[in-house]
């Protein structure tokens, strides 16, 4: 199979909202009146990235979501992606995995893969994501201002889990949360509904893909701010309560969840539960925006808490 | 060097028509209303598009210019590019001088460098190029006419020459075209100025990377047309044209030139030429669309000739 027919094979698809898809020396596009335009990119390799064993299906939803995962957390409507793809060998059983997976999330959120580009190569993996955002309303890191309650999506530690196992080998915890940790660090679900359904509501916005603490300091840095972060009221999965104290790191650093972390002023705080509510996704309110620089974690007493990212290996046995 | 000194120090530039660009989870642009957004990407692997051993400062052009010349071939006006590297390692020097070959080209088309990702990995890049174009004008592949002529712009074969040095050894040519060729091979001009021109003028267009025959063959393919091509009008440079039999092959199917080749209708010749002349553009028309599918290469008798790539070796000594 050669270049021509893999790309007519696994990734040509009908495009739904593009002037002119793939074939032509650049896609055609749209864009709609009054919006901002929203483009980020990402380059995924082989041994840094993802495992050299990953399942190709769950490798293409993953490529796409952590690229819908930005555009959640600007705010914006993703409605185009691009795809390179460089492969060792023109493997027509991979690609077409690859393939399944990765439309299958971008049909879920209405998204053309609208062109791209394969070659013979290590395998690497570039995407570019667009989405469209009314003028001037995006979730920008640099909006977070003092006295903002600082918010996050869903629960968090899961990712960080389920690494700590690929890593590592056997995780000593129950079987329910270890099913739910592999699903997130497989199937990431970017929180898109909520990013869209916050605009005009919060004020700055970041998706926790390095760990809460690390993603909320670029949004200090940006913002010329500081944060308070109370570690008791971090959201997560029911089968880490019972154990909680066990689970600090991966909530309070843990990375590979892909919820969004985001400020709101006080104001809007009816706002921000209705958001969470019409989207159906939990949102909880888990610290504040303050003039002092820089991120601190808090226990139930107010002290400040220091993380080590060696919290991890607690969870591997063997 | 880590990964966000090297954006930092190397590949961050104002952004001068960007609403955001570098920093965030996503650039922010806002696209000129009443225009259809164009975008290409291109992904280029060490030892299959460019030898391990290039100056970093031409191939940070050429990474550039194969993109722009992608939104020539459109009739776009190109505006922002987004840059994926993966390096072997952080080799600040490396990475300065392709900034520095990349950028060049950028500020002289005024395209600003709005996002990017770099990690480590094997030498790879991809590219995102966005441009504008007034909505419905584009230079589409499949909007080419029987009874339209063939336009070709520039010279053709440079590119082709210099490629048969470079995998051969010594070339027995004169010295002046060789370093011709060898500049037009490292540093391309993308044609954008005379693509913006022929909007609303030529029909289809497409740029010459793969050889004249076979880029045409595409532009065919996709309108459903055919034509013939006179070998005796390719244009050539000055140097080549003492000894043109020898470079036939060059002229007809030496790819790397990425000159454009279009189709416009017969009644818009004068405008053709016009619009080379406002452009500083040498345009030729080499042959005729027709009817009967295919591209035909024709000699002065009109007998159909039959060029094999191998006419490369004849370059070629020692």
């Amino acid at each position: 199979m050669n270049e021509f027919d893999l790309i007519r094979h696994c990734f040509t698809r009908e495009a739904r909202h593009s002037v002119l898809g793939v074939g032509d020396d650049a896609a055609i596009l749209r864009p709609t009146p009054g919006c901002d335009l929203h483009v980020s990119t990402d380059m995924l390799v082989e041994g840094r990235h993802f495992f050299t064993d990953v399942d190709p299906h769950a490798l293409g939803h993953k490529t796409l979501a952590v690229n819908l995962s930005d555009m959640a957390a600007m705010g914006a409507v993703p409605r185009w992606a691009f795809l390179s793809l460089a492969l060792p060998a023109a493997e027509a059983g991979w690609a077409q995995r690859f393939a399944e997976g990765l439309f299958a999330l971008a049909y879920e959120h209405g998204v053309d893969l609208a062109g791209g580009d394969t070659t013979r190569g290590p395998l690497t993996l570039s995407v570019t994501i667009m989405g469209e955002a009314p003028q001037g309303l995006a979730l920008r890191r640099d909006a977070a201002l003092v006295g903002d309650d600082v918010w996050v999506s869903g629960e968090l530690g899961l990712g960080a889990l389920a690494l700590a196992e690929r890593l590592g080998g056997e995780v000593a915890v129950e079987a329910g949360l270890l099913a739910a940790a592999r699903q997130r660090l497989d199937y990431p679900q970017p929180r898109v509904a909520l990013g869209r359904a916050l605009l005009g509501v919060a004020h700055a916005a970041i998706d926790v893909s390095d760990g809460l603490m690390a993603d909320l300091g670029h949004v200090l840095t940006a913002s010329g701010v500081g944060a308070e972060v109370w570690l008791d009221s971090l959201p997560s999965h029911a089968g880490m309560e019972a154990d909680r104290p066990r689970y600090l790191a991966c909530l309070a650093a843990g990375g590979d969840d892909y919820e969004l972390c985001f400020t709101a002023p006080q104001a809007a705080r009816a706002a921000v539960l209705a958001a969470g509510e019409a989207t159906g996704c939990r949102v909880t309110r888990v610290g504040r925006v303050t003039a002092a620089s820089g991120g601190r974690l808090l226990d139930a007493s107010g002290n400040v808490v220091s993380l080590a990212r060696t919290g991890y290996d607690h969870f591997t046995q063997g």
